[in-house]
């Protein structure tokens, strides 16, 4: 069975989401970052980088979400995630996938974890002050040119479904004008009617804006 | 005929090797970041995020170094640069580019594109101060959890090597001792002693510390 580390209001709802789309057997462990759990050696035994998710399997642990989306599509085929067959079809997904995780959820991380990135106090104040102009340059970019319609890919649900949807969960928070993204708010509000995206955001007690 | 848009000293590097490696029928086009060429409207009508790699396929252009290696890898099956059908193996394969990706290249590019995250020359003075310190920290992680040897993932040439050498060309620039990273620097070598390596490199005139 495989096993989930989670914490509420990371980008570990994706997969969390991913699993249950897939009817997929596992268990979800949340860590609490409240008492830095995700610091102890208990939980860099699992995961040396400190962070969620990761995702134990019998072979051993994963991490990173993007390998996470696709190896829950690729393991639970006949959930039909991905194209797993068609190199630029899968490209395309990747692609999406690689940019929320490396510019989107990075320029969301400037607003919380800008410690990452620079110590004086005051760099971290312009860090937080930035992030509602490059969160909404991100968002424009996915309302008006990479997000096809009605879901990330077209008609067929994908793994981009649930990264997307976790991320959007977080613009309010970030000072993004939701009124200029209508299909990114019709995305929301088409996966919040999907059942697994109401049973792992139940099971999280994820805060939906 | 692909076609690789590409700048020197970036990740497109990764692609190109990638492409070498596996014999592809490719065209290698410069993109010329000094006169600013990235921004110019008929590039970003090829790429609209303004940035390389950017590959041209007969399907459709694709971008983000992660998702062009999986491609150039199932595309080009018989190069046996991914475990394509093993969800876990190419799991672990996803895992780290994704890594390298959002972690190691992002903590890279705080010392050059600190106007990405904020605005004010005193923060963006005080990220390039931090940079020796992260890329430290993201290689120490590579050098003694990551990188099995003498390959990435081991025995087996993968797309994850390219990836490592061509962010692995960045660090004595960003402050990392490499004295303490003998693994690291035993792959460097022996990427360089690859002729697909070699053949990139030259074409792009890519500076090798």
């Amino acid at each position: 069975m495989l096993k989930l580390y989670y914490a509420p209001g990371t980008c570990a709802l994706a997969t969390h989401i991913a699993l249950e789309e897939a009817a997929a057997p596992y268990e979800a462990v949340p860590v609490d970052f409240g008492s830095q759990a995700q610091r102890s050696p208990e939980y860099l035994a699992i995961n040396p980088k400190g962070r969620v998710p990761a995702l134990v399997t019998e072979h051993g642990t994963l991490t990173e979400t993007p390998a996470l989306l696709c190896f829950v599509a690729q393991r639970f085929p006949a959930a039909e995630l991905a194209p797993l067959s068609d190199p630029f079809a899968l490209g395309q997904i990747q692609e999406f996938n690689s940019y929320l995780c490396s510019t989107v959820h990075v320029a969301h991380a400037h607003g919380r974890r800008g410690t990452r990135w620079a110590d004086d106090a005051a760099a971290i104040e312009d860090m937080k002050r930035k992030v509602p102009a490059t969160m909404t340059e991100c968002f424009k970019l996915i309302e008006h040119k990479l997000l096809k319609g009605p879901w990330v890919m077209g008609e067929q649900f994908t793994i981009c479904d649930p990264y997307l949807f976790t991320i959007a969960t977080w613009i309010e928070g970030d000072g993004v004008d939701t009124t200029k993204l209508p299909h990114v708010m019709e995305h929301r509000r088409m996966m919040l009617a999907r059942p697994a995206v109401q049973k792992a955001v139940a099971a999280e007690g994820t805060q939906i804006p």
